[in-house]
């Protein structure tokens, strides 16, 4: 296991404050966390709350996001970014800011490709409180279940994760999907490196597309996803549960909610994707 | 039934341009649609998307929410608001954008309270496709049901809608709640003005909280609050469902699913609020 820090995930993290703009940071994304070609939708929210964290751990210790929404505006390349935050309101025990993500198009203008609206709190202050508790989804272990690595091509970022599938909702890999919009399976970084906030907001757009099993193939770009993370995750491997109750006018909501390893509901997510138009 | 135009609550959504800044719009929030002395969260979207539509309906054609994230940042009172609206990106078939509210404080300071963005787009030009549909709700018919505004006092809001909660989630009514956290219900305005994605925005906020079925009483503030509008609603009572999977830490999201007369699935939300601390 390696430990934070020394982590692929904790090299992609890192941001350039620039000394002149206390508002601006610098990125450089590599080409290790793209999923056909782009940087991975959710590679790129973790690398925007990072921005935001800095800013609202230093403004109002208030490093965690509780619920961060993004709007993708433009796909991002492999290559320099830079992140311009904003503390719109500093509260108690949440505040709320905005970060953007821009990327230079071809002829070095800069482009806006990301926004998101975020509350920011402190998860090591949260009660010991449940009052209604979502059951972790059941399935096979790790083991048991199908790693994702060996049948995706061309998709960098399945060197970086450790995804396995529960065979339940892995039937559109040999052609036989159940019918049912779901998707399930285990999560960790390949080099096993701990789980964190910043991490959730990764895991949570990691699993193939609901729609797969539904027998419906092709890409479904994300227009909007809204995370929330419920709690600081135990070490050890995640558990992921995705499903799609309604697909129509050629848009899907997907959700997903992520249990730690010692089953606390730890993240969920809502996005709204354009449909695959086949 | 009222026609569009005239009813409470399109004169509730009238905004003044400002002839000198395109980026402005002034509104009056009237004391009707305030819930325990302040403005509504679910109207406060409404008016806050309707200043957006404004915008991007001139600028790409683009009328109706798609998507909108809201974040709650501190109470709006009846009186004089202004909003600030930006066009983020112009797309093709969608356009995203950013919505602010402001109301002066006590010393005429602005503040701003609540802070969106959204992407609009033009339902009418949805594709006939349904994929995955999300059955509606069961209940029993309106008449069958449990009118809310006979129960709850001081709540003004509940004198412009006509709320009929299913008689299995109101145990909490008669202090005998299921244990299950859950809301469901039929919506419409009192004038019965047809629903549009503006009024589903609204409805998306109304029921009783879901906590109450699960024996818990108190407030909930919204932090974030994301709809999804999936079609536009046929004339008629809107079935909506609310459910809460997880309430842990003092945190607690709220779904909510509308059906429209004719079975479709037309809006969908998530929000995440703060537990009530009894």
């Amino acid at each position: 296991m390696v430990e934070a820090g020394g982590s692929a995930f904790d090299i992609g993290m890192r941001l350039a404050a620039d000394p002149a703009d206390s508002a601006r940071f610098d990125a450089q994304l590599d080409g290790a966390w793209t999923f056909g070609g782009v940087i991975h939708g959710g590679y790129l929210l973790a690398v925007a709350a990072h921005a935001l964290s800095t800013l609202l751990a230093r403004v109002a210790r208030h490093p965690d996001p509780f619920s961060i929404s993004a709007y993708y505006l433009a796909p991002v390349r492999p290559g320099p970014v830079w992140l311009r935050v904003e503390a719109i309101r500093i509260g108690r025990s949440v505040s709320t800011g905005s970060v953007s993500v821009f990327q230079a198009d071809e002829n070095g203008l800069a482009v806006e490709r990301l926004r998101a609206l975020a509350s920011f709190g402190d998860l090591a202050r949260l009660s010991d409180e449940r009052r209604v508790v979502a059951p972790p989804a059941r399935l096979p272990t790790p083991p048991q279940c199908v790693p994702l690595t060996s049948f995706v091509a061309g998709t960098e970022l399945f060197s970086q994760v450790d995804v396995r599938l529960d065979p339940a909702a892995a039937g559109w890999l040999s052609g036989r999907p159940s019918g049912e919009a779901f998707s399930r399976g285990w999560f960790r970084l390949a080099d096993a490196r701990p789980a964190d906030p910043l991490l959730l907001l990764l895991a949570l757009d990691c699993l193939p597309a609901t729609l797969f099993e539904a027998g419906v193939s092709g890409y479904a770009p994300t227009l909007e996803l809204t995370a929330h993370i419920r709690a600081r995750p135990s070490p050890g491997w995640l558990t992921i549960s995705q499903s799609t109750r309604n697909s129509s006018g050629g848009y899907l909501e997907e959700d997903a909610e992520i249990w730690d390893s010692s089953g606390h509901l730890v993240a969920q997510s809502r996005q709204l994707a354009r449909a695959p138009r086949s």
